[in-house]
C-alpha cells in the first residue's frame, strides 16, 4: 500500500521552509503544519508580504544597504548626512545597529562579508573595487573600518588598510572601532584577549 | 533626522516572519535578509508555495489530517485500509509517524490536543464528540489510543476511556501505546518512571 503522506501543495511547502537558514527539517514540517492549521488569513498576508518584498527591494548599487526602486536607499539618497564619513561594514545587516547607536551619521559602505580562505571568500569576492572607486571619487577625509573582532575580521581591515592607502590618491584617515570590555558587564565574564585590548585602548579621564 | 531603517516591504516580511512558531525577532530578520540577498529566484516560489498550499489543502471533517479538495483524504478514502481498527492521535502531525513504523493500516482521529486545564484546554476542544459519533455510526472492534506519555496525555487517555464506554452501546477494546525503553538505547539513559513501565509491561520470550 502506498505510504500516507502530506498532500503535495503542504509538502511543496515544506521544501522551500527547510531552504531557509536556521530552519531544519523538523522545524519546516512544523512551521508548516502551523500555516496549515491556521489557513488562508495566514498565508495569504505571509505570501503577499514575500512577493511584495522579492519584487519591489533591491540592493542599493552604492552602499549595498536595502533600498527600493520608488524610494531609492534611505541612506545614500539622504542629503542630510556627512558626505566625509565612510563606515566600512561587512553585511548591510550591520548597518541598522551602528545607525541605532546613533554615534555615526555619515556614509556606509557593505563589503557583503569579509575575507576567509577556509570558506573560499578572497579579496576579489567583496565589494573591495566599488570601495575604492568611492573613495576616488568622494572627498572623504575619514574610512572607519567595522568589521567582526575576529581572526578574518583583523585580516580583512589590514587587507584593505594597505589596499585603500595604495589604490587611491586622496588623503584620508583609517580608523577602526575600539575593542574593549562590554558596557553594562563586569570583569568576571570578560576573556583574557578582550581584556588586553581593553587595557591597551584605555582612555584618560 | 529619520533613523534609516529597513524599506516597508522588508519590515512588512519580517511582521510576518516573527509570527511563525520558534521564529524570534532575531531570526525573522536574519531570514528576511537572507531571502532579500537571494532575491525573487527564493521569494517567488516560496510565495506560491505558501498561497497554494493556503488555498488548495483542508482539514479532513472525518479524521483531521490534512487533504485537499480535489484528491480527498489519503487515509479517509482509501477503500483498501482496515476499519474496523481506529487509532486516536493528538495532532494531525502525529499520523505521519505512526504510519511510517507500517505497523498500522486502519483509520486515525486527530482530537487537535489533549486535556490540559492549565492552558485552558477541556474535553470541549477537542473532537471527541466527533469520535463518539465516528464509533456509533461504524463497526470498530478496537480503538487505539496514542497520546502522548505525559500526564495531560494520561488523563485524556483516561476520560476517553470513560466517556467512550458510556456513549456508545457498541462493543469494542481500547488499548493504548506500550511504554518502555527506546529501541536502541542502553538503560544507563533511561529515566525510572519510563523503566518502571517496562518492567511492568514486559512481555514473555
Amino acid at each position: 500500500m502506498a505510504q500516507v503522506d502530506y498532500p503535495e501543495p503542504v509538502k511543496i511547502l515544506i521544501a522551500q521552509l527547510k531552504r531557509l537558514p536556521g530552519v531544519g527539517p523538523k522545524s519546516a514540517e512544523r512551521i508548516a503544519v502551523w500555516l496549515m492549521q491556521r489557513g488562508r488569513e495566514m498565508t495569504g498576508p505571509f505570501s503577499e508580504a514575500l512577493a511584495g518584498a522579492g519584487n519591489s527591494v533591491i540592493e542599493c548599487g552604492t552602499c549595498g544597504f536595502f533600498a527600493t526602486a520608488e524610494k531609492g536607499c534611505a541612506i545614500c539618497d539622504n542629503p542630510n548626512r556627512d558626505e566625509a564619513v565612510i563606515c566600512v561594514v561587512e553585511q548591510p545587516t550591520d548597518i541598522l545597529p551602528l545607525e541605532r547607536s546613533g554615534a555615526f551619521r555619515g556614509q556606509y559602505h557593505a563589503l557583503r562579508g569579509k575575507i576567509s580562505p577556509l570558506d573560499n571568500v578572497g579579496p576579489e569576492d567583496l565589494r573591495i573595487g566599488e570601495l575604492s572607486k568611492r573613495l576616488s571619487v568622494g572627498n572623504f577625509t575619514e574610512i572607519i573600518l567595522a568589521l567582526s573582532a575576529d581572526v578574518e575580521g583583523d585580516a580583512t581591515s589590514n587587507y584593505l588598510v594597505e589596499v585603500l592607502h595604495s589604490q587611491t590618491d586622496h588623503e584620508f584617515k583609517i580608523t577602526r572601532l575600539a575593542q574593549g570590555i562590554s558596557v553594562g558587564g563586569g570583569l568576571e565574564s570578560v576573556d583574557e584577549l578582550t581584556l588586553f585590548r581593553a587595557l591597551e585602548g584605555r582612555i584618560g579621564m
